[in-house]
């Protein structure tokens, strides 16, 4: 990599920090640093939260939502998408600026870029698995189903890397690896078995159309773990439902690492203030 | 999961917050900040203390228990249940709301659903296993005792749902996981294998009925671990003695994975504050 | 466990807190902050240390012993053993109430039950242990032996139950696991092999006999660890020496997972401040 | 080592700090205190800020590259290189010194060596390897291809001892160890085989030339990780992707453990300031 | 070890702190706390931290030396050894002790103490391996190499209980295990195979004579890790180096645990203060 020019490489890309594809994701998990407030937050720190996530247009990220979340680690947590990763930051920095800072902890984050994996198939690769599966071969039937797959995929592949947040009033986030360990590297395992594994756990998945969306970003390179989930569910037990069934998927059961978890449930800078009983916007 | 139209799916489930079965648990543990408290607490914390440990009838949940902590790190424990999950975790914001937050701190704590496991029998595996254990098919015996099994299901469903928490004076509360390690992988067993090892080790916690009750709650998608346990004694040695024998048993002895373990003891808010000489409610 | 009445039950125990056997345990460790502390600390706060460790008749543990502890996490260790919980905890909670407790961290601790493991050979299998070691049946000398440990087995464990601390100068302390991972499963072993194994572990310790002195408490169910060792030493050379002698036999070497490690020597609460710098009783 | 005089050894070196090749290198990664700042920082403040991260001539240390880092845990890192290693961490110091250190937390830092790794080839195994290849041993074009390295190995060495840094606008930072643990066990390979998994990924390397720049640095001995890597990406996404592409090598898949992963972007001291809303150079 | 009187035993050693053989060590680390400095230290914590570093005569301990630490999770190091364990925490507390422990925290130390090791060939298992490696028995030659060890093994042996501190310029400094997974367990190996690795071991050493001094001492039983490994290079890359040969050898490759490392400078208490910028001594 170091100092071996190469005469017939292509031109050098230039220098940006906006991705070719996909964008910068930002998830954020902070605390109300309650050991410092001896009263609720005043006027000017209320105002400083609500600026902080409702932003004006031009430091606007693309996506942001806002949740409080369970238990006593973490109060409430912000997701934030913008091909600028400072933008993403910048949320981020707006919360802990002077001086709500000194009330707010940042408990966890994770640093991601939405993609399409890998394992997305291709139109060609999903014609061969069709056909793998038992669809005949040039088929009206088989060729229907690449068509719809054919128009289906660019909106897929949209939502992957410019996802809409869905309305639903719950959510789990939690980031993943695969494993390294001897027994069980996913890393050894050939791409064709790789791939198999994935498509028997998007399968699962599919029996929760409509009850759950997820996003999956990448933080390989970025973050301590290699992938990121994002699971909105219209109702919090089926965010229970949907990673029980998917454990026993090889692809986790054998090869899965998980980080924290934590669960929330969607809702405005003035609900989270609200809920949190640590002052309200009057 | 993502943006697959399926003509033939139900129709979408109306957005809730509320499980369609079970109820949400929060198990919280804290620690008096003794480093910021010069003074006893004083009458405005206690007060809010003893509030919030018994709130006004329409932020009640269905549950609420309280007992000191044993050891160090945590000096007393909630658990709240409640088909609501903010009214679970206003509990929570009600003890860390200002002032008296500056002089407490949330240690761990758990967020879970109550459910009944995959593993309790049907009534027709329950006779299945009966028969396998060497009953006569269709012999009276065998019918009494599924017809007892069946009157009594309903009961036993109810109290893994909605339990009654028992006035037994001990407590033992701790989270696991289901090992997935090369060579103890629990979520590569058949079920039928699982199925069994769940029904030994419920018969482990049989030989102390009366002596210790028990609720397990799912954490899945929802915490760092999958399951919480909590137990309770009427004395405390048989907390020790139900975990000593269940760990014996082959689905803890290969299979589980234990977070941290506090035992505690049934306390009122005002019994606490007198436990921990923080101050008292005159 | 939960709800399954059974007629033929002996009648249900009556709740209490109080061990039917041994005594509960509690092993505390602080450190004094030194972060808050501009001055050594005041006459109240030295009074309020030695008064907690120095407790009223009423208020007084069956057992209480302080030691200073080497090196920078921890500065001193408190050991508390009592039928009744809540006195053994209340130490704790002497130490820590305001206003000392602004100057002291509790920086770990360990909760544990006093028993009699069933690992203690009774007097049958003490008996056929010795025959299987070449004893000839029923001769003399086998039944001189046996009864001789007739004799002092009430004694040993009576010193396993409720203790006598020894006067030696010198303790450490630490907590430790039998392991569960797969090739090293402590639990999934025969109660014989795991009888054998505890012998030849016993015959490690003996040869300290007069040097080394030890407490096994048992932690399942109420702690993170399953055991808590307790060893005092005439030198704490020979703390040292048993430990790493020990560490070859086979239920250590293969199956002990230890956590931290703490050695101490025996001092008064006075002699504690002293060795401290953190003020004196004059 | 100890005490055993050896009369054919060469004389004894001469006491010094500064490495016979290669430089000191610190990585250090700081967040805001924003818990102390009830205002931003105040001039002199930001004046020590700008002036630690600019020193005088003769405090400068060869290297000097500064960072603002993603996500909640760092706000801004700097690495440091010199031969002097009270120079690199004299930079450190300069940043934590009173008053400024009242507002800054050093949450991260490696300290390493450059050097020139074992498996960076000589001419003569980089002879052997092409021959290995399929060249024809004494040819021109292998000739003119050794010759090609002879050329170009010094600079590389230079890059890898004394690097220039890049002018890329991203930056990823994250500490490995080659594992040790049975059955992916590094450093019980062979030399050879050793030698051959690190060609492979430094091929896999090499497909990224000109997007992405790295350093490798040695720690160990020195801080609690082997290797420090540290990668320059023309976009954040090539850093994901080389990351990505280079866990499939068996070098990284079988033997890799990594420590946490940093992703920042170049910024001046005052591009920090404004960045991260603490202040700024008025 | 409980209770059993042993009529043959030998009288009961005297009740002592002071080890039969060797010097209890500790190994101090400790970071200024910049969060609490407005400004650099004042006069009497200066005097404070130069007086605990140069005790007076009757508490000075047998050994004191003090370093610089790179990186930012430690400023300095602090490393005693004594007979009298009181006296070697005495300095420990001396430097924590108020005022000027406001603005020091203590992060790690070690507690150990010296020995000989079992590994370390007697005259006659010396002489027995020298003929094991070829010598000629009773050979004039292994004689005089025999007698060359008798007259060199006291002096060593000196050396590992009551070392002289070299005045090397840097040390490094890190704890270590010997593992105990299934598949490397050092301490189910027999004592000739572990004799042999830790041979071979001492071996990679010799080669560094002149350039590392080492001093191995003893956790097990007194703190968290098995042994202290401290060396001390003429230059900070042989410390590296060392550790990387070592890293090889199977005792360290197939059987070590490392804890955190630390590399230091030697430096008085004065050049300590200069370094990290917090004040001096006028």
């Amino acid at each position: 990599m170091t100092g071996r020019p190469n005469p017939h490489a292509a031109p050098l890309p230039e220098p940006s920090t906006t991705p070719e594809t996909g964008w910068h994701c930002g998830h954020f998990f902070y605390r109300f640093r309650r050991e410092a407030m001896a009263t609720p937050l005043n006027d000017q720190c209320i105002k400083q939260f609500l600026q902080a996530l409702a932003p004006s247009e031009s430091e606007m990220p693309e996506r942001l939502s806002t949740y409080w979340i369970s238990g006593h680690e973490v109060d409430f947590a912000v997701m934030v998408m913008d091909p600028d990763p400072a933008k993403v930051d910048a949320i981020h920095q707006s919360i802990m600026a002077p001086p709500l800072g000194q009330f707010i902890e940042g408990v966890w984050s994770f640093v991601s870029l939405s993609e399409v994996s890998e394992y997305v198939p291709t139109i060609e690769r999903y014609r061969e698995r069709l056909i793998a599966e038992g669809s005949e071969p040039d088929s009206d039937e088989l060729n229907a189903k690449v068509a719809a797959y054919e128009r289906r995929l660019p909106m897929m592949n949209e939502q992957r890397l410019r996802p809409q947040i869905p309305d639903s009033p719950s959510a789990c986030f939690y980031p993943m690896n695969k494993s390294r360990v001897p027994g069980a590297n996913w890393f050894t395992e050939t791409f064709s078995h790789r791939n198999e594994m994935m498509a028997e756990h998007a399968q699962s998945g599919m029996a929760f159309a409509g009850k759950v969306s997820q996003l999956i970003t990448v933080g390989v390179g970025l973050d301590d773990w290699e992938w990121m989930v994002t699971l909105w569910g219209r109702n919090p037990e089926y965010l229970k439902e949907i990673v029980y069934k998917m454990r026993f998927d090889l692809a986790s059961a054998k090869y899965a690492e998980f980080g924290p978890f934590y669960v929330g449930y969607r809702a405005t800078a003035d609900e989270i203030l609200n809920h949190c009983k640590v002052g309200s916007a009057t």
